[in-house]
């Protein structure tokens, strides 16, 4: 019936997502690369062509990177921000001074690429739609969406219809779909159907005025980012790609008398506005690329979805001020938490319940972001001194850490990405999680369940290539067992018991072995067994010693690809003979076992040990959110 | 009259290059950025489709970072190469052993990416391909050369008259050019031409058999290069892209009793014996990519040219074995060589003369890797034993460095290409050099003339990016001028006496200033006086402490984008306050002047001192091979 596919496979979808903003994109790409049906609309004609969000921090691009998306975004050569400066008035006379600079993401954060990431939104979403388009996903443009239902007791599989249209009116579509997700921005359709408000946090709102383009000036950090203040106003200064420069310029404060949400400026008011800023250095535009002035409060959706079925993400639950380069980042964690969640479910291995973890996990963050933002317009304000400055930005410890540097790091880290985290549930663990043995989570480990996996250097055996651990798995929907196995010798009982418990009948890791188990690849390298796990083993050894025939059982052995030498010199452990073993707390002889979510959060931390409790406590961490009873019976697979 | 074209623009060139393979691509490429008009053919019809070389050795790496090509090439996700296994048969039974690993970049040698690429050279000529359509060059196929005679008593101007042709005979086209480029590899027509002989350097010659493709086999090291001695034979390994590996197998030497240089075996013959030589372990391929057998023997071109108008390179004037993955990186910088002095010369810069020094300097490098590949072979036979070969690799220093040590880390420095140098000549200061005086080559300098300039981490001051200082100026075509500034406090006198003298009507720099200098953009980052200098200026300072418009006089405040603060903490200079200056062995607190040459090796280092002196030597030193007389007069600019 080639020439008449059925009503159904035209139709029906995994998702339908409104909007292809950052938010929108990440959770298309995601799940298009494991395999479901997309309808992605976005009523605009075409990817932003100028302005918008342009802020990447370090953590976003490890996550990129994760993706192999990264290295077409750095294509682009977009400008990279390492230090912040503060400009001010001088003590006495005119114009301004700088007080200080600071790290934007200093030394205490362990971070892969300590800079923000400035590059036109329009080129980091043609990253995406160029990588959509290999999956089969093409937006739909422009259309725009007219209604929805989500009714899951008329239809338990495809409960949500939704109603389409071209945004002329000329064609319409109706879709039955698992999922919908509006990520439309601050003017969320989806979110005004389902009723949900949005809270103001502060009662305080502002106009603010961007302006890209390239000037010629000799202010000297033209190429940094500064938050100036002078007697004639304020203004924060962002590099970009290209030698073009965004001015960002508060235009009016509801605490100004005279407020209005609809007040606004011309190009030449904000220019001329600048040039008193900044005198006494010259700005002189060479070309404008992007003006615009837009009102900007901080308000939070009260609820990220109701039934977990639609959903919102991105600028649609939260919106705040541009200062901390923030948006598109908070955006992308948004769909990239939502993603791996629907494959889990969609895919048969996790209960439906893990859906509820969505709101929750984002919408604290989302929380902290406009306390952050908050506290952080007030840091700009305060006009730090230099020294103080200094000792926050060293990473050195010292006794005399007053708030401020406690602020300022507590700010760095969040803003950086390196500072989210996720409080405790079912997939992060605590005292409280129905996993409880002697087992679970070694006090020695600085691993924190709900916070990201600590990065680190390691030598892939099978080709001596040296890398980051933290990247070896794929972005790929699968939970990453980390086995840090300690040295050969010691571990060698541990392992091979380790091995057999994943082996039997009814363990976390049988219970999901893929249907095609005995016809994949002898290529495949992350997913052998299982399409939830993929599994690195980390010794605690040089390269040379170890033979992955002999020190690993056959299980773990056929992820040879992935089995590491923990002997790479660590500056932040110079002294330790097994740098990531030691970075992570684990025993630098006995291992342990790091499970980490397919976001790379980690989910818990279990000791290495013979017999079979270190498989015990993972079936208990998995069997508290998958959709079978684990363990039980001893029968060998 | 835009119908009708001069004869001129349609027949006139400034080169012809025949052959588009790494060492035509490479000249093409570097001449087309700079504006050259380039005849370009290959008698193919496509590029490299499979096969033939595909070894990029660390330096190239940093060479095609220079060219922005790097990221393109590695979006390929080629294999990279950081140990080299040997194996042997064991002392007693059957079979083979591992008896050692080395690393193919040792620590010793401070390179940015310690490891071989490996990627098909299809992959990589189609960078260049798209990097060359950008600058309007396309490569004319499938057409060969048909003869070509160069008069310059004729036409000073266009002495070169070639004559080319459709492979298929239909079309034939008669073209007048300054230049006339060979890059056909072994079998060259230039050459023969030219009636240049081949001298064999060794006597021996040996027929290879290559095989690419994906296997599937349980011996541990495929992902490594491996040299494999059994007593059924011996065997190379080298780990490809995409899962492929690459066997080369020795079918015949000429010291064997019944050699025949077309000696040939089948696919099966060689998988057969690739089967008994691993043995114990198993090997199957799932596909072959690639096959052929050739004979190899090791040649070298009396000349490289004739009349400095002909040229050769690559291929068609040195021909080795491909153990030491050696080809393209020869040919690269054989053609990198060439083409920055004929910009010299064509762009009024430089006298002819210094075309002169193209062969000599080439081909002393082709006579040291010819000397290599013997050593080489020799050393892979020798069977070294483990704990030599560690003692080697650790970087560290010992009493009793033997021979082997000795030959094992030379052969490393120069397959890696850091090795590459080049003689004493007009462009490479010695003591026999015109420029002489007390300035000249400060004795705690580190920096040897004819080497390649150290790499070096460094602060950019106007964006605080942490930058690769040697990689600071792109290939650009220009002089490099690295002005290590030591401490601001110190040097501000000698500063303002170098941008005075640098100034002076007749200096090397005020002579070859732009015409359009006074309507260069102010964007313009590297050439805005001139477009045969660049330059960057490093002081030994924190970066916070540095103000360019104040520590700098304005011709070199000029390069603010250029401007650096050696703050970065080395490794392999724990304890220095200014690692760069350290790294070069220049004072921390005085500075010195570093010339680079456009391809970046070390010209002539000179002491930063006030007065006129740095600059009289400069003057010198340039004045050796530029087509102007300078210093002289002191008449002001």
């Amino acid at each position: 019936m080639e020439s008449q596919p059925s009503r159904q496979t035209e139709t029906h979808y995994d998702i339908v997502i409104v909007g292809a903003g950052p938010v929108g994109l990440m959770l298309s790409t995601c799940l298009a690369r494991w395999g479901y049906k997309i309808k992605h609309i976005d009523n605009r004609a075409e990817p932003t062509p100028t302005g918008r969000a342009d802020g990447i921090q370090p953590r976003s691009l490890d996550l990129l990177r994760n993706m192999g998306l990264k290295s077409a975004i750095m294509a682009h050569k977009p400008a990279r921000v390492y230090e912040v400066a503060f400009w001010d008035p001088p003590k006495s006379g005119e114009g301004i001074v700088r007080t200080g600079t600071w790290a934007s993401c200093p030394n205490f954060i362990d971070a892969r690429y300590p800079f923000t990431t400035l590059l036109h939104q329009g080129l980091i979403e043609r990253v995406f739609i160029a990588d959509l388009k290999k999956n089969g996903v093409e937006i739909q443009r422009p259309w725009t969406i007219k209604g929805f239902t989500s009714d899951e007791k008329a239809d338990p599989e495809y409960p949500v219809t939704v109603d389409l249209e071209h945004v002329d009116g000329t064609a319409k579509e109706t879709i039955r779909a698992k999922y919908l997700f509006g990520g439309e921005g601050g003017k969320s359709f989806v979110r005004d159907q389902l009723k949900i408000e949005v809270k103001h946090k502060d009662p305080i709102s502002y106009v603010w005025g961007v302006m890209d383009g390239v000037v010629k000036t000799d202010f000297p950090d033209i190429k940094m980012k500064c938050t100036i203040h002078s007697q004639h106003g304020s203004i924060m200064v962002i590099p970009r790609e290209d030698n073009m420069v965004r001015l960002y310029i508060q235009i009016a404060s509801s605490t100004d008398p005279d407020f209005h949400p609809r007040k606004t400026a011309t190009t030449e008011e904000v220019q001329a506005s600048a040039k008193r800023i900044l005198a006494p250095y010259s700005i002189e535009w060479e070309r404008v690329e992007w003006y615009s002035v837009y009102p900007i409060g901080q308000g939070i959706s009260d609820k990220y979805t109701l039934d977990h079925r639609v959903f919102l993400g991105g600028d649609a639950c939260h919106t705040h001020s541009p200062k901390a380069g923030q948006g598109m980042n908070t955006a992308f964690l948004d769909a990239q938490n939502l993603a791996w969640k629907i494959h889990a479910v969609e895919a048969g291995f996790a209960s439906r319940d893990i859906l509820k973890t969505y709101e929750p996990e984002r919408k604290d963050v989302a929380e902290t972001l406009l306390s952050f933002d908050n506290k952080y317009a007030k840091l700009f304000s305060q006009k730090p001194d230099a020294s103080t400055v200094k000792s926050a930005t060293s990473g050195q410890q010292s006794a005399e850490e007053n708030e401020f540097i406690k602020t300022f790091k507590e700010a760095c880290e969040f803003t950086s990405g390196y500072g989210v985290f996720y409080k405790a549930n079912a997939l992060n663990w605590s005292p409280e999680h129905p996993a409880q043995s002697h087992v679970v989570h070694p006090t020695s480990t600085r691993l924190v369940p709900g916070r990201l996996f600590i990065n680190a250097d390691v030598t892939r055996v099978v080709d001596a290539n040296v890398v980051h651990l933290e990247q070896e798995i794929p972005l790929n929907g699968s939970f990453r067992l980390f086995i840090f196995a300690g040295k050969p010798s010691v571990t060698a009982q541990a392992l091979k018991d380790l091995a057999i418990n994943m082996s039997r009948k009814g363990s976390f890791y049988q219970a999901y072995t893929r249907p095609d188990v005995d016809t994949v690849s002898y290529h495949e390298r992350y997913n052998p067994h299982s399409l939830f796990y993929s599994v690195c083993t980390v010794f605690a050894a040089p390269r040379s010693s170890v033979e992955i025939s002999r020190d690993l059982p056959p299980l773990l052995a056929r992820y040879k690809d992935n089995v590491y030498a923990d002997d790479k010199w660590d500056r932040r452990f110079p002294d330790a003979k097994a740098a990531a073993h030691a970075k992570m707390g684990l025993d630098e002889e006995k291992g342990g076992v790091v499970v980490v979510r397919p976001d790379g959060y980690v989910g818990i931390v279990v000791a290495l040990e013979e017999g079979s409790a270190t498989v015990d406590a993972l079936n208990q961490y998995f069997g508290s959110f998958c959709t079978k009873k684990l363990g039980g019976t001893s029968a060998q697979l």
